[in-house]
């Protein structure tokens, strides 16, 4: 019944979501067949691009959609098994658990592929044959330029994917932590009630957070990711001649992210052989990163050896294909070292949390005071992998260089996506063990293995910010590329300008999304007091009446659900509009200089804003799990 | 009894703050005489310049201790003299503290300028004159040449005033804020007991804190920013010929400072004009900003003329005076605006922080989400105002643009120090009175006074922190006409990997300065609770012995402050070395083009950390004492 309801919630918010996101990616198809595709055409006086880019873009934004919705309801089927799975094992649950997971990473980096691969062959049979055949027996150089105008036509899809994926974030992304929030704040602190309780009317919306935002929104961003990066190398790889003339050296980017799904492929094998109990759940999930991190290292050496030994790109001679290699490891490696950081700053097992956990005795504010000094400090080691990662890509193999690293690191996705996927899933187990009112012993298993999906969750998102960092960068290449920007002098006002603003948008735009929280956690928890209100009235005439207790008391789950359902649709369109709209506005207004200088703010102040702001959240959440163990310890002891 | 003890212990601060300082002084001063003077000698081959950069850096260092030291003396002064005059009446209580900002913010400007205009003739007698003459009747183009070196031996100043504010800065917000954090939480949430209640024995050291911190801290920081936007206008100034066959034109920048004073001045005076009630001291104190802003900008009218009808500057040419002139207003009315924007986001009277009260009725959690999204919410207008005037400036005038601007937003200086000085001295005030147990008709007063201050000392950081914006730019500017780099392209990879680390500095310096409170103030309330523990303890066995209750029973004040002192000079040190280090170290690995990245990444994420930190923790202040004041209210009506 509880799985039901939390099934319908979720698929009732994708759909309200996904409604609005299909109008929006119908309107910004248009717009894009009209602006990009008629435009080349028109400049260049060659075959028409006209609809391509656009129906690569619905493309990217329609699997981008379809990659939120499987993951969901994948998650949603898991979860009850989950806590069937519980009540006869933790070996049992952890299974149906980590699968479901499984599935999620799986489907998702398969369908990214998948499609694009299916775009390419489509757009090559119809608009690259034809412009061949209409040239006539084209030239080496114009064979050449075909290609690279191929590439420009598929990266559609790659805005399509992030596009859609930007609103499914910020959507979900509220709708999740105003549910969280308000839920366990009315329910705890106010009402003194345990988490998932089921007269508290919020947890429903709670565990539909879960799916909708942890899931359905984390899948779609990292698809985009996976869309971008891919879509990004393959444009930059086509300026070069060597490449070009070499079809497997083309598609090398391809293959990156197919030797990523079988190397993760072989570490859940691994993970599938161990045993699994409370105590070594964690350690299962986090080895899993650094199995798929070696067992790909290796599996890429046969991989590189598609590349010419040596090639060029403009501005770079004789790269080896040793130095790609090279590029691919640093991404992929540093993507481990910031997952590994990330546990490190935010699970209870480390000093940071513990820390933290000392500091809480004194009270709220120095929990405030030392949580942001700690997601502050946790900066340091993500920048510096990502610093040393684009400092040699970038030096040694320009813009494809970073598109490669970008790749490596997304090379573990499907592991990635597993672990993060997990985490909900277990949560939301434990969510339906407590509200069925199953044994406290399954509760506790079920909150075993939760403990570790929050650490998991948090290597996930580490891993997503990094990448993104590296995703945004190549994109910033690929638009300096395009407008034939050779330089970006800060030492020059108009692009400083832009550095300047572009530092400050991240800020704005959290300021946008925390603010919607906030408010929607407060609608939230004003309705579950009045519905606590109107429930123990209905008891307490039970009661007189002899009636049984909880007839009629029912709590309104609905109202919950579409208080955060309707906060999240409205709220999310203002943050996303500020994404959107500002390099626009920079472009027309100020020029591309403006636009190259704000691009750089926004990925050099965005990416310390989100990896601050993830591990300190992500520390206070343990934090608050580690407390409370503690607290049950106690009251064990004491009994 | 209660004033002396704060002296006593503010002093003992600064002695020994100083006391580092002056050794750390020393043996930078040592540094730069061996490296910066004795190598352009041997480069040049010209007259000798050791040593003089290093005296200037000395004497800079010198005054700048000074400053803090003057700024202290007269606060701790003027506190308890605002007591006695809140006694008699609101009016004399505000004109006491009113009159100690002035002091203050008088004698730093006027002590800047006097000193510096010193330097520049001993160095204009000795160097210079010795230099003019040993070239034996020296061709325009050797003038001009030994100008532009005067003024570069002249901007050691600049650098020793700000190398002693870092220090004193974070060394004296460290004392400030553990104090305060300390003595409030222990004594409000786990004692019950008022603010600043004599039995408390972190109350002294919150006061000492306020002194050490906000007076002498903010004084030297100011006196810093000043100091080196006037030696970075100067230096800039001396590459433009016209400007420098034109004494007056040439010392232009020291003329935009003169005339604040004098605006300032007259601002000041319209405010002792005015009758001051509990009511209208706020308005007084904001309306200040706006007096010394309009009088400042018709007083530059006549100074301009001082500058030549056009002249011109690398880079650009025919540059009007009247451009200048805009240069200049865009900085001053964009300190205003910055101003009244913080005081927008900070005080209880505007829509922001009445929000934030609202929210605490939910708890911390809603206050912490939407504080924060308060704080970044609230970078958007300054960042608009800084953008504009970089953009204006540097467009029009290049770096001599940005130069004049940040002198114009520090043209309102004296006065913005005199409403920031005045925050601490009543906060002190109320402090005493409550410790001196004088009736709380007179707390009232006390506590009208300070709340004013609150939110003036909020517009006074947000000054502080656009002023340093403005100034870290134009030193930007001069460091890369130093080093000749025409450009910094942040599509090369080692600007950009400079971009990355600068952008993210910001954040491991606010973690350490965050965890050196935490910690402190930590260890200030273990102290408290068990100090508590032991005068309860006297208190009772004096009871049961018949004696006078307070007997033998004095809090431990002292150990507080030491536990504040030690604290603050220990944690001082790492936020400071990676301040003086970081630039050091990329320029020695990674060459010029790396410091140059790390420096706009500095400016550009810093400014953005700065202001939001800032603005959220004045609505946080703010907000505690709305809510304390609406509690009473309530109070009162319940009687």
């Amino acid at each position: 019944m509880i799985g039901a309801l939390i099934t319908t919630g979720a698929i009732d918010f994708l759909v309200q979501e996904y409604t609005y996101l299909a109008v929006f990616s119908a309107v910004f198809t248009v717009i894009l067949g009209v602006t990009v595709d008629l435009q080349e055409m028109s400049v260049k006086d060659s075959p028409t691009n006209a609809p391509y880019t656009a129906i690569a873009f619905l493309i990217g934004s329609l699997t981008s959609i379809l990659a939120g919705y499987i993951g969901m309801r994948i998650a949603v089927y898991t979860n009850t098994r989950t806590t069937y799975g519980c009540c006869e094992d933790t070996h049992i649950g952890f299974q149906s658990a980590f699968r479901g997971g499984q599935v999620l990473g799986f489907v998702l980096v398969g369908l990214a592929l998948l499609v694009l691969e299916l775009i390419m062959i489509c757009f090559k049979a119809t608009w690259f044959d034809g412009a061949f055949d209409a040239l006539n027996k084209p030239t080496e150089e114009q064979t050449a330029e075909l290609v690279r105008r191929l590439f420009e036509l598929v990266a559609g899809y790659g805005l399509g994917g992030s596009s859609v994926a930007l609103f499914g974030r910020v959507g979900g992304g509220i709708y999740t932590k105003a549910a969280d929030v308000g839920a366990d704040l009315v329910g705890k602190t106010l009402k003194d009630l345990r988490e998932d309780d089921p007269s508290n009317p919020g947890t429903i919306a709670d565990n539909v957070g879960d799916n909708v935002g942890d899931i359905a929104g984390m899948g779609a961003d990292l698809f985009g990711s996976l869309a971008e990066s891919t879509c990004a190398a393959l444009v930059v790889s086509s300026t070069s001649y060597e490449l070009i003339m070499q079809p497997d050296a083309l598609y090398f980017p391809l293959m990156i992210t197919s030797a990523g799904i079988i190397a993760s492929f072989f570490s859940v094998l691994l993970a599938e052989c161990s045993r699994v109990t409370e105590a070594n759940v964690q350690t299962v999930l986090k080895l899993q990163l650094l199995y798929s991190t070696v067992i790909m290292s290796v599996f890429l050496i046969p991989v590189v050896s598609l590349l010419p030994v040596t090639f060029s790109l403009p501005g770079h001679d004789d790269i080896s294909q040793w130095t790609a290699y090279g590029c691919i490891l640093f991404g992929l490696w540093s993507g481990m070292i910031i997952g590994f950081s990330t546990e490190y700053y935010t699970s209870n097992a480390y000093g940071p949390t513990l820390y933290l956990v000392k500091n809480c005795e004194q009270g709220p504010a120095p929990n405030v005071i030392q949580g942001l000094a700690l997601g502050y400090l946790s900066c340091i080691i993500p920048i510096g992998c990502l610093t040393a990662t684009i400092g040699f890509s970038f030096k040694t193999c320009g813009m494809y260089g970073i598109g490669l690293s970008a790749l490596g690191m997304l090379g573990s996705l499907p592991v990635a996506l597993t672990i993060d996927g997990y985490g909900p899933i277990a949560d939301n187990a434990g969510g339906i063990a407590e509200m069925s009112g199953l044994p406290p012993r399954i509760r506790e298993q079920t909150d075993a293995l939760d403990a570790a999906g929050n650490t998991t969750a948090a290597i996930g998102k580490g891993f997503a910010i990094g990448s993104a960092c590296l995703v945004g960068l190549a994109l910033f290449g690929a638009f300096n590329t395009r407008v034939n920007a050779t330089e970006v002098d800060i030492l020059s006002p108009v692009p400083f300008c832009g550095l300047m603003v572009g530092a400050m948008l991240p800020y704005a735009f959290s300021a946008m999304t925390m603010k919607a929280v906030g408010d929607a956690a407060n609608e939230m928890m004003e309705f579950i007091k009045e519905d606590f209100a109107r429930t123990s009235e209905i008891k307490r005439a039970n009661k007189d009446a002899g009636r049984a207790e909880h007839e009629g008391a029912e709590p309104n789950y609905q109202k919950c659900i579409s208080i955060s359902t309707q906060a999240s649709l409205k709220m999310m369109i203002a943050p996303g509009a500020l994404v959107l709209l500002s390099p626009l506005v920079a472009g027309f207004v100020f020029g591309p200089q403006a636009v190259a200088g704000l691009l750089a703010g926004i990925i050099v102040s965005g990416i310390q804003v989100a990896i601050s702001a993830s591990n300190t959240g992500g520390a206070w959440d343990n934090c608050k799990k580690e407390i409370e163990k503690q607290r049950q310890d106690m009251m064990k002891e004491a009994r």
